[in-house]
Protein backbone atom coordinates (compact mmCIF):
# COMPACT_ATOMS: atom_id res chain seq x y z
CA UNK A 1 0.00 0.00 0.00
CA UNK A 2 2.38 3.00 -1.30
CA UNK A 3 -0.80 6.06 -1.48
CA UNK A 4 -4.24 5.41 0.17
CA UNK A 5 -5.76 7.64 -2.38
CA UNK A 6 -5.46 4.93 -4.89
CA UNK A 7 -7.04 2.41 -2.69
CA UNK A 8 -10.87 1.15 -3.16
CA UNK A 9 -13.55 1.51 -0.30
CA UNK A 10 -14.35 -1.68 1.09
CA UNK A 11 -16.48 -1.82 4.04
CA UNK A 12 -14.57 -3.80 6.38
CA UNK A 13 -16.87 -4.07 8.99
CA UNK A 14 -14.28 -3.32 12.29
CA UNK A 15 -12.79 -0.37 13.74
CA UNK A 16 -9.18 0.06 13.14
CA UNK A 17 -6.89 -0.62 16.80
CA UNK A 18 -4.91 2.27 17.65
CA UNK A 19 -1.83 0.84 16.49
CA UNK A 20 -3.02 0.66 12.79
CA UNK A 21 -4.87 3.66 13.05
CA UNK A 22 -1.64 6.03 14.07
CA UNK A 23 0.21 3.92 10.68
CA UNK A 24 -2.40 5.00 8.73
CA UNK A 25 -2.45 8.55 10.25
CA UNK A 26 1.65 8.89 9.66
CA UNK A 27 0.78 9.26 6.00
CA UNK A 28 -1.55 12.20 6.43
CA UNK A 29 0.53 14.37 8.20
CA UNK A 30 -1.89 17.65 8.55
CA UNK A 31 -4.81 15.20 9.62
CA UNK A 32 -5.51 14.41 13.49
CA UNK A 33 -7.40 12.11 15.13
CA UNK A 34 -10.22 13.55 17.30
CA UNK A 35 -12.32 12.05 19.80
CA UNK A 36 -15.80 13.31 19.66
CA UNK A 37 -19.14 12.47 22.22
CA UNK A 38 -16.65 9.19 22.53
CA UNK A 39 -16.28 8.55 18.56
CA UNK A 40 -13.03 8.80 17.27
CA UNK A 41 -12.84 11.16 13.88
CA UNK A 42 -10.67 12.09 11.27
CA UNK A 43 -10.23 15.99 11.04
CA UNK A 44 -8.17 18.36 8.96
CA UNK A 45 -8.80 22.27 8.66
CA UNK A 46 -8.38 23.85 5.10
CA UNK A 47 -7.38 27.63 4.39
CA UNK A 48 -8.66 29.45 1.79
CA UNK A 49 -8.11 33.14 0.99
CA UNK A 50 -12.08 33.78 0.97
CA UNK A 51 -15.63 32.34 1.49
CA UNK A 52 -15.89 31.31 -1.97
CA UNK A 53 -12.92 29.20 -2.25
CA UNK A 54 -13.89 27.51 0.69
CA UNK A 55 -17.82 26.49 -0.74
CA UNK A 56 -16.26 25.46 -4.01
CA UNK A 57 -13.84 23.28 -1.96
CA UNK A 58 -16.97 22.21 0.23
CA UNK A 59 -18.85 21.12 -3.13
CA UNK A 60 -15.58 19.01 -3.92
CA UNK A 61 -15.80 17.12 -1.17
CA UNK A 62 -19.44 16.33 -1.41
CA UNK A 63 -19.09 15.21 -4.57
CA UNK A 64 -16.13 12.31 -3.79
CA UNK A 65 -18.41 11.89 -0.64
CA UNK A 66 -21.63 10.89 -3.00
CA UNK A 67 -19.14 8.98 -5.02
CA UNK A 68 -18.12 6.87 -2.27
CA UNK A 69 -21.52 6.62 -0.53
CA UNK A 70 -19.62 7.56 2.40
CA UNK A 71 -20.05 11.18 4.37
CA UNK A 72 -18.04 13.71 6.37
CA UNK A 73 -19.21 16.63 8.23
CA UNK A 74 -18.01 19.83 6.40
CA UNK A 75 -17.92 23.01 8.29
CA UNK A 76 -17.57 25.65 5.71
CA UNK A 77 -16.74 29.45 6.64
CA UNK A 78 -15.12 32.63 5.61
CA UNK A 79 -11.50 31.11 4.45
CA UNK A 80 -11.51 27.63 6.28
CA UNK A 81 -12.91 24.36 5.37
CA UNK A 82 -12.86 21.87 8.28
CA UNK A 83 -13.61 17.87 7.23
CA UNK A 84 -13.86 15.10 9.31
CA UNK A 85 -14.09 11.62 8.65
CA UNK A 86 -14.97 8.58 10.17
CA UNK A 87 -17.86 5.49 10.02
CA UNK A 88 -21.17 6.45 11.30
CA UNK A 89 -22.30 2.88 11.68
CA UNK A 90 -19.77 1.47 13.75
CA UNK A 91 -18.82 4.96 15.22
CA UNK A 92 -14.79 4.69 14.93
CA UNK A 93 -12.56 5.14 12.18
CA UNK A 94 -11.92 2.52 9.48
CA UNK A 95 -9.27 2.27 6.89
CA UNK A 96 -12.23 3.83 3.97
CA UNK A 97 -11.87 7.32 6.24
CA UNK A 98 -8.19 7.50 5.75
CA UNK A 99 -8.92 7.16 2.19
CA UNK A 100 -11.01 9.54 1.96
CA UNK A 101 -8.94 11.74 4.13
CA UNK A 102 -6.08 10.79 0.95
CA UNK A 103 -8.71 11.77 -1.28
CA UNK A 104 -10.14 14.51 0.24
CA UNK A 105 -6.05 16.48 0.13
CA UNK A 106 -5.65 15.26 -3.33
CA UNK A 107 -8.73 18.07 -4.04
CA UNK A 108 -6.70 20.99 -2.53
CA UNK A 109 -4.91 22.90 -4.93
CA UNK A 110 -5.00 26.21 -3.37
CA UNK B 1 -40.90 46.37 10.34
CA UNK B 2 -43.32 43.46 9.37
CA UNK B 3 -41.11 40.87 7.61
CA UNK B 4 -36.84 40.86 8.49
CA UNK B 5 -35.99 39.07 5.47
CA UNK B 6 -36.98 42.12 3.33
CA UNK B 7 -35.11 44.27 5.31
CA UNK B 8 -31.39 45.53 3.29
CA UNK B 9 -28.50 44.93 5.11
CA UNK B 10 -26.87 48.16 7.04
CA UNK B 11 -23.51 47.88 9.58
CA UNK B 12 -25.38 49.39 12.46
CA UNK B 13 -21.62 49.40 14.52
CA UNK B 14 -23.29 48.02 17.99
CA UNK B 15 -24.68 44.75 18.79
CA UNK B 16 -28.29 44.58 20.18
CA UNK B 17 -29.22 44.53 23.57
CA UNK B 18 -30.39 41.09 25.27
CA UNK B 19 -34.36 42.61 24.69
CA UNK B 20 -33.88 43.51 21.21
CA UNK B 21 -32.51 40.40 20.54
CA UNK B 22 -35.03 38.27 22.32
CA UNK B 23 -38.04 40.47 20.65
CA UNK B 24 -36.55 39.76 17.29
CA UNK B 25 -35.75 36.26 18.15
CA UNK B 26 -39.57 35.91 18.27
CA UNK B 27 -40.04 36.45 14.35
CA UNK B 28 -37.52 33.29 13.86
CA UNK B 29 -38.87 30.42 16.48
CA UNK B 30 -36.78 27.83 14.37
CA UNK B 31 -33.87 29.39 15.53
CA UNK B 32 -31.65 29.36 19.08
CA UNK B 33 -29.44 32.42 20.27
CA UNK B 34 -26.24 30.21 21.38
CA UNK B 35 -23.08 31.68 23.35
CA UNK B 36 -19.55 29.98 22.25
CA UNK B 37 -16.30 31.16 23.12
CA UNK B 38 -18.61 34.21 24.39
CA UNK B 39 -20.36 35.75 21.50
CA UNK B 40 -23.76 35.14 20.90
CA UNK B 41 -24.70 33.53 17.64
CA UNK B 42 -27.41 32.27 15.77
CA UNK B 43 -28.21 29.32 15.17
CA UNK B 44 -31.09 26.59 13.38
CA UNK B 45 -30.25 23.46 11.97
CA UNK B 46 -32.24 22.46 9.15
CA UNK B 47 -33.44 19.00 8.12
CA UNK B 48 -32.45 16.80 4.79
CA UNK B 49 -33.45 13.59 3.37
CA UNK B 50 -29.99 13.23 2.38
CA UNK B 51 -26.74 14.19 1.75
CA UNK B 52 -26.97 16.16 -1.77
CA UNK B 53 -29.91 17.83 -0.58
CA UNK B 54 -28.19 19.30 2.55
CA UNK B 55 -24.96 20.33 0.02
CA UNK B 56 -27.58 22.30 -2.13
CA UNK B 57 -29.12 24.38 0.76
CA UNK B 58 -25.42 25.26 1.84
CA UNK B 59 -24.63 26.39 -1.52
CA UNK B 60 -28.31 28.49 -1.16
CA UNK B 61 -26.94 29.82 1.48
CA UNK B 62 -23.59 30.44 0.84
CA UNK B 63 -24.96 32.35 -2.15
CA UNK B 64 -27.04 35.01 -0.27
CA UNK B 65 -23.67 35.25 2.06
CA UNK B 66 -21.77 36.14 -0.87
CA UNK B 67 -24.38 38.72 -2.27
CA UNK B 68 -24.52 40.36 1.48
CA UNK B 69 -20.93 40.04 2.39
CA UNK B 70 -21.84 38.44 5.38
CA UNK B 71 -20.86 34.83 5.98
CA UNK B 72 -22.38 31.98 8.38
CA UNK B 73 -20.72 28.85 9.49
CA UNK B 74 -22.70 26.40 7.49
CA UNK B 75 -22.04 22.23 8.81
CA UNK B 76 -22.97 20.00 6.16
CA UNK B 77 -23.82 16.43 6.79
CA UNK B 78 -25.97 13.82 6.11
CA UNK B 79 -29.42 14.88 6.41
CA UNK B 80 -28.59 18.22 7.71
CA UNK B 81 -27.26 21.38 7.32
CA UNK B 82 -26.52 23.92 10.87
CA UNK B 83 -26.53 27.57 9.53
CA UNK B 84 -24.68 30.07 12.33
CA UNK B 85 -24.94 34.03 11.79
CA UNK B 86 -23.33 36.40 13.53
CA UNK B 87 -21.13 39.76 13.43
CA UNK B 88 -17.73 38.76 13.13
CA UNK B 89 -15.85 42.12 14.02
CA UNK B 90 -18.10 42.66 16.99
CA UNK B 91 -18.74 39.36 18.39
CA UNK B 92 -22.12 39.06 19.04
CA UNK B 93 -25.46 39.60 17.61
CA UNK B 94 -26.98 42.78 15.34
CA UNK B 95 -29.83 43.25 13.52
CA UNK B 96 -27.84 42.22 10.16
CA UNK B 97 -27.40 38.62 11.42
CA UNK B 98 -31.87 38.43 12.17
CA UNK B 99 -32.80 39.58 8.77
CA UNK B 100 -30.04 36.62 7.55
CA UNK B 101 -31.80 34.20 9.22
CA UNK B 102 -35.02 35.41 8.03
CA UNK B 103 -33.42 35.52 4.58
CA UNK B 104 -32.14 31.39 5.16
CA UNK B 105 -35.68 30.30 6.00
CA UNK B 106 -36.70 31.43 2.71
CA UNK B 107 -34.45 29.41 1.13
CA UNK B 108 -35.78 25.99 2.69
CA UNK B 109 -38.75 24.92 0.79
CA UNK B 110 -37.77 20.93 1.97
Amino acid sequence: MERLSEEKLFNQGKNLSDNEASALLHKLPEWEILTKNGIQQLERVYKFKNFNDALIFTNRVGAIAEEADHHPTLITEWGRCSVTWWTHNLGGLQRNDFIMAAKTDQLYDY
